[in-house]
């Protein structure tokens, strides 16, 4: 007898998704971006705009040589200025694209910069949701030269569907209260503090900045749809039973946006413990007119839909960026967040991940 | 003061996908896909991997003109036996490819047997992750016949992100307890039904086969993560207060593979009310190892999500696949449904949706 029910073309377990296939490993490849970097920020108007240069500026002032702005450019890093050709006489490996652009699309006169920059010598590497090579002429440009274009936001293999199975291993994710709260600072210094204190840590990279920085990763908010919680099970696979992936999070369960995203990665992720980041001056949610959860319905939402692929999941502390208040209400306001919920916080920059980091290894 | 924090670069409200930016409308525009007919099933080997073909029989018979089937095929429609050559000369305008293959991947022969159909005349609709133009030499052969391929998994428009803004018009979203219980035949039934009591109401296809019923929507599961809401949002916009839109349902909160796409287009659809649908002789997750959720906990956690983007969203009625069950054990499962839950329960094939639909318009 026929099913009178059609089912809705859920790919089965096997099927991948649309990007080229690439051989499974157990682990990720890492990239290769020749470094060191010239950050370039177009004629960025403010911080925002150039969080990501500053990202991997923060954590990886090695790789980066100088920056390059255009005349309009509002805002500056503390690096050095070059033209392309300087930053290649000097040995620059890559061209970084640091800046996001209002409306997503590269102005003319940037699509010029880097096509000068291909001429010079470097290779190019971005975070848009385009491919570097769709745009304009920039791949045309870049074969003939034999120069290298790396877009951090497409993932570069195709995923399984996500299976939901327990595997070995400790997972940490950070979660936020709203978007760019500081998960992945948070992450960042929680690798950093785990490994300080001995253990085996890695740190996980699920956005384009995070990518650039740890030289692997996925930035599953460009994954399709079907291959969230697939990308997230890729990304921190089965590992040693001590060994802790630190996995940067993304949205928020509150966003209406993006909470899709974020119920993916946390359902891929499987997470042990999660650490809430929050950001205490926020009165409205990221980019939307809607109201900021509180600290405790985030840890009471992420445990209720975490347990989906975790029964075990847990909070291990609570990570609030303080960087608006004086040191005295800083200290006053994480004091508070420690009594409201029995959990260690701490601003990660400020004040480090020790506490969380105990917490995590006790 | 420069912000010590990253932002981990979500995309601003004016940022879109990376598909190809056409022009946005308020509503959709129609698919053109050249009818009748011929609906390709390769060695189908059950009714399982036949679920699109089968589907647009259910509901658009009158666009069928016949089946073509290898010599391996487990399973068949009631339809006519045509090669496509037989079927051009009948008037077939397209070969819609109604078979999944396991893997995802199309074998060697039945790339042959599209490639013969492109030179009998047809045109080809599928619905894959990966495009038709991009499979072996498909798209150099439409392209030097004049051919059309219509890839009806692949999104062929970009998306912004999602606002989470109330707008006008009544919006019911079907969901399930489980991947493939019958949320999309809910979906459609309830369209009919509406209409027939002289509501104005449209079907929202979010799946490839309701896109090919419909002839219009957005597979959401292969939308960019990020842009989940944004394409619901799309798909059914402001409309009038009388409106309904009924938009179908993807996967489930329950399903470690595939929540975050029903959360992301729970936001998005922001609805007004919900069915949930559910087929009540599984006892596991479809396609990995999870507990099937209750009707009540798939309630609880609609209602605990939904309220982020619409704070009065309700439960509308229980659609239950009874096919597995004699026609006392459906009526005594239904009947059950509706003492336990207070909510109209039925077979929307078997007995109509006549109390949901009485349920919605009261």
């Amino acid at each position: 007898m026929r099913d009178p029910y059609c089912t809705e073309g859920r790919p089965d377990p096997q099927i991948v998704s649309g990007a080229p296939r690439l051989p499974e490993s157990a682990t990720e490849r890492a990239m290769t971006i020749r470094k060191p970097y010239l950050l370039y920020l177009g004629d960025a108007p403010d911080n925002l705009a150039i969080k990501m240069a500053q990202g991997v500026l923060d954590w990886r002032p090695d790789w980066c040589l100088a920056q390059w702005r255009r005349a309009g450019a509002g805002v500056a890093l503390k690096l050095p200025e070059m033209t392309p050709e300087a930053a290649a006489d000097q040995g620059a490996g890559t061209l970084v694209v640091g800046v996001v652009n209002a409306g997503g699309v590269l102005p003319e006169d940037w699509i010029d910069d880097l096509r000068r920059a291909l001429e010079a010598g470097l290779d190019i590497a971005a975070g848009m949701h385009v491919r570097l090579r769709d745009v304009s002429d920039l791949g045309e440009v870049a074969a003939r030269l034999g120069r290298t274009l790396t877009d951090l936001r497409v993932p570069d293999r195709s995923f399984s569907t996500g299976k939901g199975t327990r595997r070995p291993g400790k997972r940490v994710l950070t979660i936020g209260t709203d978007c760019s709260v500081g998960k992945k600072y948070a992450a960042l210094a929680l690798e950093r503090g785990l490994r300080a204190a001995g253990a085996d840590a890695d740190f996980r990279a699920t956005g384009q900045t995070g990518r650039l920085i740890a030289e692997r990763g996925v930035a599953v908010d460009a994954v399709p749809a079907d291959f969230i919680a697939g990308a997230a099970e890729w990304l921190c696979p089965a590992a040693d039973p001590d060994h802790w992936d630190v996995v940067e999070g993304q949205g928020s369960l509150f966003h209406p946006s993006f909470a899709g995203v974020t119920l993916g990665l946390l359902h891929g992720a499987q997470p042990d413990r999660f650490v809430v980041c929050h950001e205490p001056t926020r009165t409205r949610m990221r980019g939307v007119d809607a109201a900021l959860p509180t600290i405790a319905q985030v840890i009471e939402t992420t445990l209720a839909m975490g347990r989906l692929t975790n029964a075990d999941i847990a909070p291990a502390g609570i990570c609030i960026n303080t960087a608006a208040l004086s040191e005295a209400d800083a200290r006053d306001t994480l004091r508070a967040a420690e009594d409201s919920h029995g959990l260690p916080a701490t601003d990660p920059i400020r004040f480090g991940v020790e506490s969380v980091v105990a917490e995590l290894l006790r």
